[in-house]
């Protein structure tokens, strides 16, 4: 059921470009090369920068990358065609992208009859006259041409006389590929291969098509998909679906479905297996959190939970995973929760490295630990570390660093300021001696970490390059009010590892303090495993 | 082009059992009965309950709606087909079933033999025992059976004539829906099309068919469509498009998308227009951030930047809209424009009976206070109560009933026990006199409230009506660790009417105590209005 093309199809990313529309997305020219160098390595073969006859950071970016070139991709400026009853020679903005000096142009012109009349102003005969003109000049300067047909598939649906009309214009004028965009995202898949379909039998030569979709309709991929097997060429879109309103066509998704699944070829397979770090990176350089549902790259892509689910995927990957993780370069992971049974437990523990046999009765009592914990409200799926000290508890592996005898928060508040400081004091015993230490900090769950870090940090001086890195709380039963059941969690760092424990209580001071311990605990048995292997 | 059939289509939510199978969402029974009132209020007809057999919270919200049963819509157990080699009748799981007294009930089943024989450890043959048995002692017991075939379209592609036969059993056994899952979520639309026309030709009678889909592919939506528009008649998915792994397709893109642009009968047109509220609200309830950029129901879906955008929007919202955003519930906004903002302003004034004019310098005073506020991290779409005493001071009508001077919090703690209690010292001034309480709760919010109360029930006795209903707190920038900004919303009532207020601060206590503080406050001033009403 699957086409065995392997024909070429050609990538076109504009993160850079219409990604950076997303509500909330900003970068600097500093992030925008950083992104440019990392598609490049990914084997994307045209990258869209930006718009530098709208854009002063856009003009900076072009001169970089004419001091430093990208390996292989490349760089394509964005502009719409000229302004109306004007030469295209004297358009300022055709001369900032001339001036990026590039190989590619990519322009845009308007298809939908209305968008030239009540948008533009008008008249269609001077809208031909724009695109023609815009495509003849750049053409005559030695650029080769994109020509992105905006509004293409609500154009073609109102008028498609015209819509033709503006695309043989493009073609006539010298356009090397005609992209096919759907910009209100409002086409669903089956109208995608109607009208690229039309369009192409409206050609007596080969033309090379392209489309470009949004995600309004939650069809972004779908559509894309639509156009290539309806004889579509390029595909553009952007890393992560990143895009004004609800996005893109997501690279990540687009790219795994039409190589993996359809046998077309995108990108080098060492690249494709690049995939999900190449996803994260850029979602750490524009400083937006990973979705880790995300088709494909997120965290939970592969994640099994529920005991049938995870004794099958271990015997017959096939059986619960449509591709294999590594092929994009994510990963199968196994998750502790409510539903877990014995498998999910022994899986766990040898990713932990700890050999525990399935009929052993330590096992059965991790599993009864685990439910009476979850029962309680915690849950282990984003605290693997707790999970771990949990199961050394069990089999008397888990060593004894320090404990916290008692510990006194005070907090002295009612002023309407943001920087209320709390103060901590614990006694912690650490090799039968008993210290006393206090420490204020921005909140409670600060100052009690900074209180224990003081004490402790005399006996594990390794202490001091851990650092909180994150920090949750969730109300569990809301509607009891304050004295619902408050989990905390809490990640940790050392530098090179991360990791997340748990605490839960009627108290969300106690259910921190909880959290903060164990992550203090577990780094200390990180240090020391790290240590034991060194000798 | 669109496919006006104006023909049923049965909607199936399993928000409450194949969402929570999502990694990081947990509900309570409570929050389950919230979802399953408002799912039935939007008119969706099969609500998925959970999996009675599998776990005891199950049990539990099925006997509650026994109680105080949905109002249209049919609540469904969830159950596999028996065991192997045992009686239907000797099943404990389908005892559960049975117990939650329910008019249908979901069965799944295997469609797949590798799973059958690799997963089961049984014979293709006994499977197709094991799904006679379990059907026909079900419908023995009075019950319709909709039969979900796991593994679908995977088992169709290796072996269709046992998945056909599975199937076929399904219906002989008594059936009524036979649904198509996509389990593993690696099918494309085009496979969907043709594995279901196949399906419908290889029935010489008339069958139902329905379809589940998952996003491992990014089409879990793009399917449920290619399902539908080749005949399939029910569409399962979820609230939010939670689900295992990427998760299941989105109701919240699937109703819009079948109603409005395909003309399928999903729900009413006045339900419909409930659908960004609802799924709002689930996000709520689950306690998970919405998705600003989700399609139709996003805060982002209809957002627009740039000023050619805005200006053809506003004449001609068809330029850049691909449906009226108030058909979903959902609405315009446009970015970084104060205009905007200023009849906001106006318009969320009127709803709290506050009039102001357009022109007067106050109105943009607020807006003001409110930028400054919203970029501090407060939010008061969901803090409404707050928001009117923002509105009231900057119009010099707040009145003033307590002043808080001076309040702290002291918590003993160290022990690992589930009831550390908290104690809060206040000192209030009524009046110009000043009060010192104390009060002990079960966390510092409890406490600090107790001791707000007992403070001023002596000049407030109708403060004892009013209660905490509901405390959230959510950590705004978790990656700067402990000392990130807090947000807390508290909603009150007193019987009749509830409201919310927010706090944000570094300080988790301080945040939480504004939120109380203002909580109490704006239960005053509903308290003198009603007075002064009856007045």
């Amino acid at each position: 059921m699957t086409v065995n093309s392997s024909q070429k199809l050609w990538m076109y990313d504009t993160t850079l470009r219409d990604g950076t529309q997303r509500e909330g997305l900003s970068v600097s020219l500093e992030d925008k090369l950083r992104i440019a160098r990392r598609l490049d390595e990914l084997g994307i073969p045209f990258i869209e920068g930006g718009w530098p006859g709208a854009n002063p950071k856009d003009v900076q970016l072009f001169w970089q990358l004419q001091e430093q070139p990208l390996k292989q991709a490349q760089i394509v400026p964005f502009c719409s065609t000229r302004r109306p009853n004007q030469a295209a020679s004297s358009e300022p903005m055709l001369q900032a992208i001339l001036a990026a000096s590039t190989n590619w142009v990519t322009i845009f012109g308007k298809s939908w009859d209305l968008h030239v009349t009540e948008g533009l102003k008008t008249s269609l005969a001077e809208n031909l006259e724009m695109i023609r003109d815009t495509l003849q000049y750049l053409r005559g300067q030695g650029r080769r041409v994109i020509y992105d047909a905006e509004h293409w598939f609500d154009g073609y649906k109102y008028n498609p006389d015209y819509a033709l009309q503006t695309i043989k214009t493009a073609v006539d004028a010298g356009a090397e590929w005609l992209v096919l965009c759907d910009t209100n995202g409002g086409t669903l898949p089956h109208e995608v291969s109607q009208i690229v379909t039309s369009v192409i039998k409206s050609f007596p030569q080969h033309i090379q098509l392209g489309i470009h979709t949004h995600n309004d309709s939650d069809m972004a991929v779908a559509n894309a998909l639509a156009g290539v097997m309806s004889g579509v060429g390029m595909v553009q879109g952007t890393m992560n679906g990143y895009g004004e309103r609800c996005g893109n066509a997501n690279l990540c998704s687009l790219i795994p479905n039409l190589q993996l699944k359809l046998g077309y070829k995108c990108i080098e397979d060492d690249q494709l297996s690049q995939l999900a770090q190449t996803s994260r990176f850029v979602s750490e350089v524009v400083n937006l959190a990973p979705d880790d549902h995300a088709p494909f790259v997120g965290r939970s892509a592969f994640a099994h939970k529920g005991g049938i689910h995870v004794s099958a995927v271990q015997k017959n990957p096939l059986t619960y995973e449509h591709i294999e993780p590594e092929q994009v370069g994510n990963c199968r992971r196994i998750v502790i929760s409510e539903q877990a049974g014995v498998s999910n437990v022994l899986m766990k523990a040898r990713g932990f490295g700890i050999e525990i046999d399935k009929n052993h009765p330590k096992t059965r009592q991790i599993l009864q630990r685990l439910k009476e914990l979850e029962s309680q409200g915690y849950q282990f799926e984003a605290a693997e570390a707790s999970f771990e000290l949990l199961m050394r508890e069990v089999l008397e592996t888990r060593p004894s660093w320090f404990q916290v005898k008692g510990f006194q928060i005070h907090c002295d508040l009612g002023k309407a300021v943001l920087t209320t400081k709390a103060l901590a004091t614990v006694k912690v015993a650490v090799n039968n001696e008993d210290i006393w230490e206090a420490a204020e900090g921005n909140g409670p769950v600060a100052a009690l970490d900074a209180a224990l870090r003081k004490g402790l940090v005399k006996f594990y001086p390794q202490i001091q390059t851990f650092e909180l890195t994150d920090y949750k709380v969730r109300i569990l039963n809301g509607h009891t009010g304050t004295s619902a059941t408050t989990r905390a969690i809490v990640e940790l760092g050392n530098g090179t590892q991360r990791w997340t424990t748990i605490g839960v209580s009627n108290n969300i001071l106690e259910a921190s303090y909880q959290a903060v311990v164990e992550g203090l605990e577990y780094g200390l048995l990180l240090h020391s495993q790290l240590n034991a292997e060194v000798r």
